[in-house]
């Protein structure tokens, strides 16, 4: 299939960029790409792909955008229940941190998930995935830490697993037993430290050679937090995950400052994600790995807090900035990675330039398929968006709605808006 | 029709509700609601309506929300172009007001609104009004004011009034010729405030005499802000306006207090909208007036700002509060109502039931529709929304997304979210 006609067809190639380069985009104006057994075959201007190619199928942009699909590298995808209850209660004063203590927050989901059956928990999680697809994101980041015991954890990689199996949705998912201290262990968070060393970790690892051998390790990420886990803790499971061959990620600097995003680049994670109270020191250290820091603008959005990720003095010290929705049933339900970019720029002032690239190809970096996905590059994978607008800045300028005209995940249309 | 089985049929019955009032839905469990000619009939318990009209022909809500069709009291819908490029300007840190002294903002519509056809404007502005009434919102006030001479706003008046006659998504007009001082006045505020007494005040009413006289005349708005109109000036057009017979709304509030929305409550205007720098004794009159105290929180929100209208001051003085989009194609361009209220709940700490009730019956009175649209209740127009979910907090809960599944306006299914 051969899509021409795109006003912009931005392709992010080259990579993923660090600093003041996330502004170029490589856009090819009223540009074409075809693509050939779901992969992207050739790139370039309308009228030469339409000469070189005259018999391919085709699919006329009509003058809209064509862009690689949205990756959205942070996301907790997968739970059952809801709670609204404590949305009004946080509206009511009370902050996140009581509310944990008094058995709400992820304890009130670690109990919902742990009672739902495998077909609820699938149903519930597919619906999410659909919306998510739905709003262009073709490739997502998908967390277990809603389970905190093995059999539970398992039976969310293992829901994770099988709608990445089903598709479109393409998902890369990471184990988080860490994501807080099980109930069965009492607030004692260094017992649960040790058994996620000596048991979940390796058990984990058993697991996924039976069951799903073929794929690379899924990452395993840490809450790395004044009162979750602390700083020596999370250097811990790190590197007892790295000696397992896990890749890593880590939650950092979301309330407090203890460190991690610095330890995040020490141990060579993947990325360092929410990046809230994150020092000079830090963003130096990020800057200067290979770590990718990742934004995740809706959660102090959802929380009514006015302190973001300093994004601008990431991009500055040369950093290689993503951005995410961090789709959890806390403050952040939200599957749409367009709204993050709208937020992103008026709340961390990114240019619609950056927050584009921070959610296609830096994205892609953040969960290691930047070869594959996240530009529109010969070779890679044909998945892409026609969007209804022209400008691929109205994806900032405009905000609430989805702006997608057509979801393509390898090389096939599986989401059309309705004509409205 | 009958829809039932519906987990809250949220009613808002009872009229407007002003202070903590609001917070009053009259949700009705395992709710139904029959519709016949346009026209709810009735509104009960699932089991005494279905018991009672068997032979109705029946939609399932299937334990999901039913409540009032959303009601967008605040709008600029019709224009023409975009103004992306100058979204880009106010990140690099260009204030609304100096890219209005640059030719930009309001004059760049101007400009773009006055060139295009009347089937381009006609074109972009269903557009947008098809967008609304997908996420929601199946009544809307819309204003005029990007013509600025009389046959260019006239021509925004007719495409407003083609439309609301072309339906589904009902729309009460404004006409806002006070949006900003037209160009040719060269900056001179009281001169133009002359001309639009004198001459395009009753032009404007007598055209709608003979192009709309069996409908009650439009709101007369008037931009009240430092630099723009100013107090007098204000005063002056609204007078003018009252005198001709035409219900009154104010800009109020915006960026400085000039005293406006004392102004609109004395002069018994149907609304006084922004009221982002109130002052307590502003709001003091506008509890003891009859005015809507309308807020439209994306405004801040899209320029990046933290100051929202003093929301739980105005409740507690036993105001009337409502909630608009604002939506327009400068810092706000956001179709979705939804949005507001998730918006409303973190950025005013507005409980979801007082968003709720801002963005239905209280929005309704803003357009003096509220004895037709904003509840259900027998005898109104049967304008009904089924949410995708089973609690109407989710609406305040999640956010980025469109919740509705189902929008009906007057009596007939005009939207069906879709399958994914
Ligand atoms: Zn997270
Ligand atoms: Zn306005």
């Amino acid at each position: 299939m051969l899509i021409h006609s795109a006003s912009q067809l931005v392709t992010l190639a080259g990579g993923p960029r660090r600093g003041a380069d996330m502004n170029r985009l490589e856009i090819i104006a009223d540009g074409a790409m075809l693509m050939e057994a779901g992969r992207i075959a050739a790139v370039g201007e309308s009228a030469a792909l339409l000469a070189r190619y005259p018999r391919a199928e085709r699919l006329d942009a009509r003058g809209r955008v064509v862009m690689p699909g949205l990756v959205d590298p942070h996301t907790h995808l997968v739970w059952a229940g809801d709670r609204a209850a404590e949305f009004e209660m946080r509206l009511q004063g009370k902050s996140y941190m009581e509310i944990m203590a008094a058995g709400g927050g992820i304890a009130a989901t670690v109990r919902a998930t742990r009672q739902a059956s495998r077909d609820e928990l699938l149903a519930q999680t597919r619906q999410r995935a659909r919306r998510m697809l739905a709003h262009g994101t073709t490739t997502v980041e998908a967390k277990t830490g809603y389970g905190l015991d093995l059999a539970s954890e398992l039976a969310q990689l293992e829901v994770l697993l099988a709608l990445d199996e089903e598709g479109p949705l393409e998902i890369a998912p990471t184990f988080m037993g860490a994501h807080a201290v099980a109930p069965e262990f009492n607030g004692d968070a260094q017992a649960f430290t040790d058994h996620i060393c000596a048991v979940m970790l390796p058990a984990v690892r058993d697991w996924w050679q039976q069951n799903a051998a073929a794929r690379a390790l899924p990452f395993v990420d840490v809450f790395s937090e004044k009162g979750v886990f602390d700083l020596e803790q999370t250097r811990q499971i790190l590197l007892a995950a790295r000696a397992l061959g896990f890749p890593l990620k880590l939650h950092v600097d979301e309330f407090e400052n203890i460190g991690a995003a610095s330890l995040a680049a020490e141990l060579g994670a993947v990325s360092a994600d929410h990046l809230v109270k994150t020092s000079p020191r830090d963003i130096e250290a990020l800057a200067r790995s290979d770590t990718v820091a990742v934004s995740l603008p809706c959660t102090p959005f959802g929380l009514g807090q006015h302190e973001y990720t300093p994004a601008q003095q990431i991009i500055a010290a040369g950093g290689m900035l993503a951005l995410a929705t961090d789709l959890n049933p806390g403050p952040a339900w939200c599957e749409n990675m367009q709204f993050v970019l709208a937020l992103a720029c008026r709340a961390m002032r990114l240019t619609p330039a950056e927050a584009l690239c921070a959610a296609t190809i830096n994205a892609a970096a953040a969960v290691r398929r930047d070869g594959l996905v996240g530009s529109l590059e010969a070779g890679k994978q044909a998945d892409a968006l026609v969007l209804q607008s022209g400008d691929f800045r109205d994806l900032a300028y405009r905000f609430g709605v989805n702006q997608v005209q057509t979801v393509i995940k390898k090389g096939e249309v599986v989401y059309n808006a309705p004509i409205i």
